[in-house]
């Protein structure tokens, strides 16, 4: 191959070679929140949204986007999770907790299934109340706590 | 069918029929950031993270992402989106703000889309900066505009 | 290109060109059930299965696969669907039945979406309970009835 | 966290954690049939269906169907399943079994990617034939086998 | 938005808008080629292939793809397809051509759907292949037709 | 099940049971290249072209498609790969070189994956340039090289 130039591996992405890490057991937390009027927050804690069960939704929506991380974004390792759950709670006024817990026993952290987890599960509350409540904001979506793997136990702030 | 109980039709999720809704032009524009540490900031500025060029990789992850939408948010209805586009700020000393705007000419809007195409891309960034900086934090994810459909012109606050 | 064999278009799969098929308003219903034994209807019915509340998760996984069809069933048209519903009924002792209703307005019609999203409803439910009930059975998965198209009304039986 | 509301953990969904759980080898044996109408099967056996081979398109369905059921199924653990096969069977006048095997080396059992791979194939036989005969009905999908596990070997019936 | 630097639109990536633009009936034919050593060829021809019946699958995988293809190239407008089919021909003594056609109407073309659909074809050959011919090479795709759109009626030349 | 006419295993298509294999480090390498105008291959290099970073954005595709090998090529087993990248060279005056290098762990090789991420990139380069060249040539497309596995080192030609 004569007559070319060099144009690759100067800052261009890659997915990191894991391949010679250990295999351990992991799990990550991530939280996050969705801030709303305090009449749509009612109307979600009473079942009145026109478009059905608004946590129950968010809860399959969140658990099973978890395992379609590695499809959503580009660098991520694809993982066989061994566990996940996600839980919610209503804050008076107008405010929705979100907590995302996932498993793996792998060579990679599951730190972005759980961040995608919590910002699914509130893009699914943002939709199902969009008709009555465009203004509804996601807020301070973070990784909570990492265990496991090289960079040990991680706890957020 | 003797011998039975109704069991739906009562707060359970439906995709809400827009069969008779007219097709119209729509466009929705979302915004968010994600908070890091300035050094964080400044390797992503200068092209320092290992993984690659994270504004141009967050960028493909928020387009593709827009594109997967109705695939996972449950309740969501399938468009044809006619464009996409998302762009960056750098904010000293330590955020990044995204923007991202979506198009279709169909019978219901792409909020939901391109509230996806923040929520991935400021993921992504996580993602590609998680191994300097597990502190990030996303934010303050929300409609900022929607043009098109029977409720109008919409603008945040 | 001399010196060669036709190999196709001798019963080989294709996905029948729809182009000139007028665009038209689409409905299709099906229905089908599960049977299991009484006390596994028993546990869902009062949400003491271990995986959940099984009824609202095969709701979302039904109208999720609804939309997913055309990736499923090989020579399926890909739809933009403008509307989908499930519902349940428990059948004493042992039995729930499953109908799902899927719209758009198209070229082609929505039997398939319908089908694959009463199908996958089972699947789930299968799922959710397996762990108390191996012997569970998905049976009689048909084309309830279908309204649009050049073929006119359906109506099973 | 003051003023708030538990919502979580009462019959909600989570993805069980089987973090714990050996991986064991596993295969699982899925069946299943379609009945249609006895000109119906005439056509398909002799190549005469306008989409195509039928049980060919079927087969490779059924497979691919096998590789996505963590996608369908909300609650189902994602594996990398090691072997999967279909087989199909004429039975006069009108129907057709379908039967899966799928083999993988787990921590979690491979029944609902059998059941989802026949599900799917009888899916795509009527997808194939149903311009020609909307009555088919798909029925009796069942796991038949299942070796590996902490539960042992289970025979239907 | 105060002391902040701008960072997109010059050079990064966004999904085109065509939004304005009308539409019209399209097709696109592509076509490729796969060489391989004479005695590949004459086992696939003969069906003694031990993943099985290599072209049957592989006209599967590419009319599937065909409808993937927004999904696998980012810039891609996602397009609901009115028609697709493949044809293979064996060019004695070790190639087999592949032609893929589909059609639309939209508001962008379908050449990357048809381009798609004869790569992985010629993947998945390759794949049924490679345990007894690992020297295969795919070679010579392109967009040999096109219809309708702006840029009028295209053919390679 | 009487009167019933055996109609599988002769021929058709199985994913090859790999059960049994060793988890070995395996890594493939695949390169190929596309043609285009020489007025192309300088607008690309000078970062001219409307859609963005056309290499960048390529090498995303490549590495995304990667992770999806298995669901676009039916037989081909799920994997979890360990490690991607892809490089490209300009060759003067209209070739672009592409290579990509994938690892896993695992049972079966990553031949396809390294195929796919390759054939990907070359569509995504298309994609983004077919505006300006439609007359662009995807060619030879080929294991480069493999290790690991039963078969041993293999390097091509």
């Amino acid at each position: 191959m004569e007559d070319l130039t060099h144009f690759d591996e100067e800052g261009r992405a890659r997915m990191v070679d894991v391949s010679d890490k250990a295999e351990t057991a992991r799990v990550a937390v991530a939280q996050g929140k969705i801030l709303m009027k305090p009449e749509t927050l009612e109307r979600i804690r009473s079942g009145l949204i026109a478009k059905g069960d608004v946590l129950g939704v968010a809860q399959v929506a969140g658990i099973m986007a978890a395992k379609q991380t590695s499809q959503l974004i580009p660098m991520c390792h694809p993982l066989a999770i061994t566990g996940a759950k996600l839980s919610f709670k209503f804050v008076e006024p107008g405010e929705i907790d979100i907590e995302a817990s996932v498993k793996v026993h792998g060579k990679t952290g599951v730190e972005m299934e759980a961040l995608t987890a919590v910002s699914v599960a509130a893009l699914t509350i943002y939709d199902m109340c969009k008709a009555i409540d465009k203004s509804m904001m996601i807020k301070d979506i973070y990784l909570a706590e990492k265990i496991g793997g090289k960079s040990g136990h991680y706890i957020h702030g």
